[in-house]
Parts: C-alpha cells; structure tokens; sequence
C-alpha cells in the first residue's frame, strides 16, 4: 500500500507509491514508453476500464456502454488508494499517513483526435460539470481535505495516454503549493482586509498589459511573477474560494473562456503540450473571504533543472506583458 | 536588463530575464538543440570564455592560457547582471528589483570526458575549494543575499554543455525554498531547541536503513520524504550552516564522500543524468544555530507533470529505504 509522508523541515508530503514501485534496474537511461494499438479510453472499449462513476449518457443508455459524451473512471493504477483508514503515525522524527485518497479520470470526449480547444463550448462545459459533481461528491468523505483538479497534455507534459483525459485525486492532507496560497492570502488578508486574488484581477484589468481574455466573469491573465514562459491564470472575477460553489452559468462561461484560451496558446505557440491544475480552496472550509479559487494553465515549452528544482527559484526568459501581448493578438 | 519579481501571494521571486529573451515564434514543439563542434570548455579554448576569476594552475601559468585544472568564469548568458544597484519598485499590488546578480561557471577539469565521479579525489576538492572561494568572494558584495552553487549534468538535466561544470548564481533575494527550511527549522528550533538536520543525522545513523554513507563526518542518505527516486542528501555530521565555513579537511571529505556516491548512482542507475545543488544559509547571517548546510542530489528519472508543478506534490514510486538498499550494495 501507498503511504503519505511528511518533511519535517518543510512540512512538504509526498506520496511513497508501492503500487507503481519500481526496481532499480527498471530505471534505464532512456526508457522506452510501449506503443499502445489500441486506446482504453476510446468509444467501445469501455470495457477496458474499471467501471464509469459517472458519465455524460442519453436517457436509457446503460453504464460502461457506448453512446457517452464523456466518462468518469477509476485510474487503473492509482497513486492512492480509497479503501481503509486514515492511520497517522510516527517514526522518530517523522510522520506518515496511510496511502489513503481517490484517483479518477476524466474521459473528455469518446473521439480520440478531440481536445478541449477544439470540442464545442457545450462539450467543455460538460467535463468541468463532471469535475464539480465529483469534487461535491467526494468531498462528502470526512477523509480527504483537497481535491486537485489537472490536466496533462502531451507526453513531455506527462500523459501517458493520448487520449483526451484530465485527472483528479482526493487527498487526505494539503499539498504544499496550496498551504503556501492559503497561508500568503490569509496574510494580506490580516493586513489590507481584502482578498489579494481580488486586487490581482482589478490591477489587471485597469492596467490590461497582462490581460489575455476579460468576459462573462472570467479573466485570463499572463501573472506578474511567473515561473513558465506563457503560464496564465483563468480566475473568476467575483470573489469565490471553492470552485465547486460554481454555478451551471459560471461553468458554462469558464468553457468557453478556455477553449478561447487553448486555441490562442494552440495558434501562437504551435499546439504545445500543457498542463492545467485547479487550484480550489480545502474542501472543508466555509467560503473564505481570503482564498480566490483559479486554474493554472503551464504550456511545456522549456526544460526544468536543478537550479529550479533546488531552489524554487525560475528564470523565465518571456516577459510576461510578451506573452499577454501575443495571445491577446492570436484571437480568430 | 532582467528583473526580479515577487509573486504576490506565495512570496516566490522569479528573474524574467530578457537578456535570454525568446519570441512566440521561437517556441515549437520540439526545438532542436545545435551540435557543437568544438567545446568551448575544453583545454586550449581558453579565448572562447569570458576572461577567468579563478583557475587553478601550476605557479607561474599566465590566466587565460592552457595548464588549468580547473576554470571560474562568467556565464557568457548570465540570468543576471554584475553591474547596477538593486532598484526595488512596485506596481501595482507587485514588487520588482533590478536583475543584479552574478553568474559564474566552474569548469571542473579540462578533459571534456571527466566527471566529479571518475576525476581523483584532490581534482574534486579543488572544485568544491573553488565553491568556497566564490562563495567568500561574492559574500562581501553586500547587494547579494544568498548565493545558489548547483550543476546540471546530461541534456535532461539541463544541461546545455557537456563538458562537465556546474554553476554558481549570487541572488539579491533568497529563494523561495530556502526561505521554507529557515522557517520551518527556526519553528522547530523554537519547540525543540535542537536542530532538526541534526536530529535527522542522529536518526537516520541510529536506524541505518536510509543510510548510505557515514564515513568522515558526513552522511549521505535516503531523506524521509523524498520528492524523487533516488534523491540523496549529503550533510555534515557536525552542525553547521554555512557551507563556506567548512575546513580543507571538511571539504577533502567531501570530495571523497561525494565521489562515492556519484559512483553508487551511476553503477545502480547507469550513469543517469543529475542535479545538485547546494543549500546552505543566507550570506549575512551569522552563525545559525536551526540550520545545517546540506547537498541535494537527485537523478533524472521520471517526467515531472502537471500534479507535481501545480501543487508542489511528489509521486515517487521508490521507497527512500529500497534506493538506500541498492546505494549500499552498489560499493566498489
């Protein structure tokens, strides 16, 4: 079994994944991924997945059949598992936690060849439903704290599959990157009594050097400091901490906000693999007044190393007014 | 000119760095990397460098002439710029200062084909003494406030060049990872009154099973809660926090423990490429009593995706006590 584990300077967790462990020996220089023939995510092999949790189906048409317009399953090699107790414990200086959580996919479409830059705004809008209904769902489980949302797309992205598929995993503690957020806000919170999220949106939106799209109650924006050359941020311009607090309206508008998005970053930037993560508040908290909820959308356009990894610290070789300027002008 | 900026709700500086400026248009899918066809690193291109700081050669050897063991020279790109006064400034809700800073590379050997893992023990104290002197050096320019020694090696580390180096980065602002572990070891340090690095040395030599080397006075481990498959810490086993305080002694062992492990990795892993960097305290401290300068060490073997950028949270599918096992047995 997975198990959670802690760095006691940081209070950074990891999950340690038994389940996918590997030996030494199966690290090579350069291995080589197996070609798949056929898709398990296509349309007629929905027997080749564990059983749908949920999927977009016509009234009478039975689960794990054809005829869906997007599914909800188990991953089949989960990094945690949803089955047992929280067991926390220690060991000398360290702790641990039982590998405890849920990892599902998200079919997007049954056609292979589709990505959300290119399926109907309807469509779109039908897999960020799925995302909010599982997230509401399993945030029924005492269990787990935060659910994270994400998207790998493109092998150097991190997809195993091609198909189109985002992720999500139901986690028993805080990642790091959200305490950070939780703790910093909180923060400007205690000194200003504003939301800094809020104040990031109207200073973006006066100033629109950074503003990519500015509708239906979303921005999409270049951020100040980014890590990635063309990394932006779609945000809800009303002050909300919990993106499963989105409405059918709202979610119907973010579809449409990032399909506009991919297609800008598709045009300009040659259909680059990416990655987007939803960053949403811990899912038993009330609505904060200090937590913005947001997606983050990283196209992988350059190599990462040790000087970042060892220090949090990134060069970034785009200005990010650059970029802005660029998908700003990439509308069609 | 680069610039500094700080995000403002996590407090991550990042440096955009227009010296390295990159068009939309330069971004494609896969760019290809130009061949070199003659190393500029290499003995006897001594002209095809920035003039050096510091080399090591025999009495009487003019600089800038072939004879050298080891080189120090501006990056002929550098991230950031010597010249200039810190200019901090806002905008908005944002902060931003000027891109000084310095860039240097430490040219280890001048044989294209040599590693710290095969080059004599004295060849790499030398380069770790040449850390130190850098170190010392760029401590006295009171603009910087911590200084970064790391190095990239093979292509999917980062790497640009293959002759073997690494790089040293003087920053006027502290990383954002250094700035956790001060926090998170001066917390502990408030509850304990004890050093948290020194209670893990403590541990991890008691219970063995995440020990690799302890020979010395230093240690190289398994760390508890690791972020990669095979990351390895090296420490001193006698608290200390700053790395440019170590004796010749200390960094003769160094030179000795790091060889070995470099030379374990590379018969378990197949000469996998890596990263290290160095963590040591912010340069105008004193003598820090909660901090323990410490090298990460983490080979390049699995893809980093989306879940791991956007929320700072680690799926490693080898146990820290298995890589332990298979570091120890690898001794030759």
């Amino acid at each position: 079994m997975s198990e959670l584990r802690k760095d006691p300077v940081v209070g950074r967790w990891v999950i340690i994944s038994t389940e996918r462990a590997r030996r030494p020996s199966d690290f090579g220089p350069d291995p080589v991924r197996p070609h798949l023939v056929s898709c398990v995510f296509c349309a007629g092999h929905e027997d080749k997945t564990p059983p749908e949790i949920l999927a977009g189906r016509p009234p009478g048409s039975p689960p794990n059949s054809p005829g869906w317009t997007y599914r909800v399953v188990p991953n089949k090699f989960p990094a945690l598992r949803i089955e047992g107790e929280l067991e926390p414990s220690g060991e000398g200086p360290y702790d641990r936690m039982s590998g405890i959580g849920a990892h599902e996919v998200v079919i997007e479409s049954p056609d292979h060849a589709a990505s959300l830059a290119t399926m109907p705004t309807d469509a779109v809008a039908e897999v960020l439903l799925a995302f909010r209904e599982r997230v509401l769902d399993l945030k029924k489980d005492g269990r787990f704290q935060s659910i994270l949302v994400f998207k790998n797309h493109g092998e150097a992205a991190g997809a195993s599959l091609e198909h189109p598929h985002s992720q999500l995993i139901a986690l028993p503690i805080i990642p790091i990157m959200i305490t950070e957020e939780l703790a910093g806000s909180a923060k400007l919170w205690d000194i200003k009594e504003r939301c800094v999220w809020c104040d990031v949106v109207r200073e973006e939106r006066r100033g629109r050097r950074r503003l990519i799209i500015d509708r239906d109650g979303f921005v999409a924006i270049a951020p100040f400091a980014p890590r990635f050359p063309f990394e932006t941020w779609i945000l809800p311009t009303r002050h909300r901490s919990a993106f499963e607090d989105s409405g059918l309206d709202e979610l119907r508008a973010l579809a449409s906000v990032l399909g506009d998005f991919l297609r800008r970053m598709n045009r300009t930037l040659h259909d680059p693999p990416y990655n987007f993560m939803l960053h949403s508040a811990p899912v038993h908290e009330p609505a904060l007044e200090y937590f913005h909820w947001h997606l983050e959308i990283i196209p992988k356009l350059t190599r990462v190393a040790g000087f970042e990894w060892g220090s949090g610290f990134f060069i970034n070789p785009v200005p990010p007014e650059d970029a802005a300027t660029a998908l700003r002008e990439a509308a069609g």
